[in-house]
């Protein structure tokens, strides 16, 4: 059990939200993301890659009807991109972030290492919520899951871990796709390296993770949460190529709307 | 943690063995399930409903050429099928039965409260190994995974549970079909009621249970294994139809070929 680190209550709230599927029709998610920024918040969404206009504009529409004062869009498809003016000054006057990408390594690969980059990490560190909507909640974690086969039992090589945004150690996210699958995926990611938790989200579903490193379950469906803190013997290290692996010992919940989990204490509250 | 029961070391093997693909190329199973039979065994394979032929004839084979003396089938489309004398008599007399359904219900429904049903739990009791294929490893258990819906998050009314042969009450069986969708189901169905370990079974991988209710791990795949002893609050008494369920503090195993786990004191080998 890992005793909580001086959380810096100063930082802002990472919200990690599962693929758009229209099921939240109480919106309490877009309500909920509204409750922690200022009122009128003014919205920056940055999308990466060509996505969906319509999950955007749909995005966008229920953050305004419930509050926001403004959602400016900045699109990246060159790393280029990410050092325009209008997109960092975008990102500097926003008091809510949004990360929209077609897939993760989409973003990282465009944004790692930019000024944008730099400028996300502060802006959080200085209290801005961030959230990452579908593939953009594996991008708010350090350790990122970038891809990974279906399945329950994990195999080596199936999964694979790159750097994300860094913006939170605490987690490992996989928004799901198919949700069925995640579990090999969550597993085949904490075997490589237990320090984390696994975080497996549904489909208009998110994790509110706080200043305090409490995670609060906001939407429709579940939060699958995988625990590695106990976890015993793998064969990870002799197993061969696709070879299942196995892993014992792991502590696993599913978490619904409105109960609560500290990561720190790794308990459910 | 249970105690243990005093084991009734002179009870039969069950064998629950996943969805058939022909992954397991090693033939590590029928060479396993063989081992624990005597020389020449014969072998009792109950057929419920239609199955495609040439599993059974690839199933058939594959025990033949590692050493089976002799395999019978015994075809069951009505419940008066499961009074032949030709039915029971095969069942009877073999050192090995195999139950074969096109789906969970057909097999019960066809069998349960006839002599066949009777015969089979009296041939389990006396040491005769029964072992059930994809659909047949659900009707081992005392209580079975009749249906669920696909998805990691189990929700209320997704899962059936009916009442199987009672050949164990130790666990709730998973034989996978869409593998990754079993953990819901397994939830859901330890949600209802956490007395039994939920087990998922991958595709060619087998649970052989001894008599000592130790199981180990045989075949291609893994085997997940989901121990709800110390399971937490869940909302399922609130919960509407078709409301996620929540369940915490569930222990997570994933075990694979050659890994055994005892069943009495809940924990790997």
């Amino acid at each position: 059990m890992p005793a909580r680190l001086a959380p810096d209550q100063s930082r802002g709230y990472l919200i990690a939200v599962g693929v758009f599927a229209g099921l939240d029709t109480e919106q309490r998610l877009v309500r909920r993301l509204l409750s922690i920024c200022p009122q009128r918040a003014q919205v920056a969404m940055l999308v990466a890659g060509e996505l969906d206009l319509r999950v955007l504009d749909e995005v966008e529409n229920a953050l305004l009807a419930h509050g926001a004062g403004g959602v400016r869009r900045a699109h990246l498809n060159a790393r280029a991109e990410a050092e325009r003016p209008e997109t960092l000054g975008a990102i500097e006057n926003a008091d809510l972030i949004v990360l929209a990408t077609v897939h993760p390594l989409k973003l990282t690969t465009l944004v790692g290492g930019t000024s944008l980059a730099k400028l996300l990490r502060r802006r959080n560190a200085d209290g801005t919520p961030i959230a990452g909507l579908g593939a953009g909640a594996a991008v708010l974690a350090e350790h990122m899951l970038a891809s990974g086969e279906s399945g329950a039992t994990p195999r080596m090589g199936a999964v694979t871990l790159a750097p994300g945004l860094g913006l939170t150690n605490r987690v490992v996210i996989d928004q799901g796709g198919a949700a069925s699958d995640r579990i090999g995926r969550l597993l085949g990611a904490l075997a490589l390296n237990p320090f984390a938790l696994g975080l497996g989200l549904d489909a208009d579903t998110a994790a509110f993770i706080g200043p305090d490193n409490v995670l609060e379950v906001v939407g429709h469906g579940g939060i699958t949460l995988v625990d590695p803190s106990d976890v015993g013997p793998t064969n990870i290290t002799e197993a061969g190529p696709q070879a299942p692996i196995s892993i014992t010992n792991l502590r696993l919940h599913v978490l619904v709307h409105g109960t609560r989990y500290d990561l720190d204490f790794r308990r459910p509250l």
